[in-house]
């Protein structure tokens, strides 16, 4: 594997791309190039989880797909909202992939986006706003490059405006609500814009969400809501919501965990229900004839060169 | 990830580690080693297959555990049998593991091998002869540092003497002796001092099995003859036989495979049973307190410096 950070903006040093490019190998795709996954961590657009980082591109990348790992643009002392620059991180991604997908090896028409809870929300943002001119107007690109083929949502934050009664959470709520629009009381305008489910289209991806019912933090109210609309639209969708588990479960296996509480094996069936959804997107192309096959006739070479 | 190649002899570049480093995080193991497994690739001993490499290795650090690849000394031509180098390189990994110990997080207590065909011979011979003289003598180092924790075999090579009727396979298996041991008919006593079925004792580590009873270039005899040694002597181990599959299948999905033939989702099932099994060795030291717990109470640090 070829592992790297790259930083997106030659002038910002907070904003960056984590390659994970896996080897090609003539016993494998031999040549052939690779679907990715790009994968926004969460942490309420304060910071970049990396419990949401790195070992879920190793668990993406276990799968076949290469994997990037982006770390978008978060709210700092004084900065104001952080919006749109998130979403324009995203696409600017997608860039940076087209531009080393030679190099790399990567199928730049199946690239799968996964974001967890404030990174789910940013995937889903830009599962509906890729192909809008406020994305495709800022950057000197075929549009079509910054098409994502197939979206991953965990426990997103879909619709900032749902109401929160419970004080304790009223401050995080707010917290969130300042880092990402620059104020804890936006207009009904604003929260609407910045709302994925009021503007899923045909363009949008093919959807597969998330998460659990007893989510204390984030009403799971956000991932029924996104898969309202995308049913309303005819977007295919997958949902899988859990009966019990915490906010920020991420793999909900020890290789995301800090501590017990953020293991739990049955909403950590997610990986496996998403590995399976993937593959009807992104399945690898592998060759009809086995490699021992194509060894004995000699137009496969095995050995080390 | 750190990944980076080391060449485990200053002299030659045939024998290789390839390293798969997770990254510490505060949000993770903050600082906390992890345990690591070794892979070895199969190849007859004529050469190190990719197919069971890398993406095995990402596979296990998903898991959350550190990943080594070792491709070990294999045949070249004229060089005779390459016993018994391919075990001692297995005792050298485990010296430059220690070695780079504190600087990786490696918790070198909990190291487990895991080999495939004839990879999982080598880790086989390991698993009995690990403490042996023969292997210690030559190491300058405390016999415990070399102790593996817990032995992955799949479709292994066990009993080299296996009678083997089909004059097609019979090249094969020649070839392999030949790789191996430098001739074609080697002496029955060679033949049982590299059948680590004869040599498993109370220190033999405990044991995952795995294979397809269809393989029809190794006979999953190799297989059964180890479990029995394993039960003979008590040692802890897991044998899980699928009907049917090839030999060499991996992980038998898409990230191991070149052609649809080295994709079985019913043989697929090991790796998840060689997760949990191993939990039971290497599970990850997890606090009791949630890290929003631990956030909330201002000893973990969550936002990146």
């Amino acid at each position: 594997v070829k592992a790297m950070t790259i930083e997106l903006y030659e002038d910002r040093s907070d904003v960056t791309i984590t390659a994970y490019v896996l080897d090609d190998s003539r016993e494998l795709l031999a040549g052939k190039r690779r679907p990715a996954v790009i994968i926004c961590p969460g942490g309420g657009y304060m910071f970049c989880s990396d419990r949401e980082a790195e070992p879920v591109a190793i668990r993406f990348a276990a799968m076949g797909y290469h994997a990037f790992v982006l770390r978008y643009t978060v709210h700092s002392q004084g900065g104001g909202g952080v919006y749109p620059k998130p979403l324009l991180d995203l696409a600017e991604a997608f860039v940076l992939i087209n531009e080393h997908a030679a190099e790399w090896h990567v199928d730049t028409e199946r690239i799968a986006i996964c974001g967890f809870s404030a990174g789910g929300h940013n995937c889903a943002m830009y599962s509906v706003y890729w192909h809008d001119s406020a994305v495709t107007g800022l950057l000197d690109v075929d549009p079509k490059t910054l098409r994502p083929v197939a979206c991953i949502l965990g426990y997103p934050i879909i619709d900032l405006g749902l109401r929160v009664d419970d004080p304790a959470l009223r401050t995080a709520h707010e917290s969130l609500m300042t880092a990402y629009l620059g104020t804890s009381e936006p207009s009904s305008e604003m929260l609407d814009a910045v709302n994925p489910a009021k503007h899923v289209t045909a363009q949008t991806p093919p959807t597969f969400l998330w998460g659990t019912a007893s989510d204390s933090l984030l009403p799971i109210e956000n991932t029924l809501t996104m898969a309202r609309a995308l049913a309303g639209v005819g977007v295919p969708f997958e949902v899988h919501v859990f009966e019990q588990g915490p906010h920020g479960l991420a793999l909900a296996d020890q290789a995301t965990a800090y501590s017990i509480k953020e293991v739990d094996a049955d909403a950590g069936k997610w990986v496996g229900l998403a590995e399976e959804w993937l593959k009807k997107r992104l399945a690898l192309s592998l060759e009809e004839e086995s490699a021992w096959a194509a060894m004995a006739k000699g137009d496969h070479g095995f050995q080390r060169t």
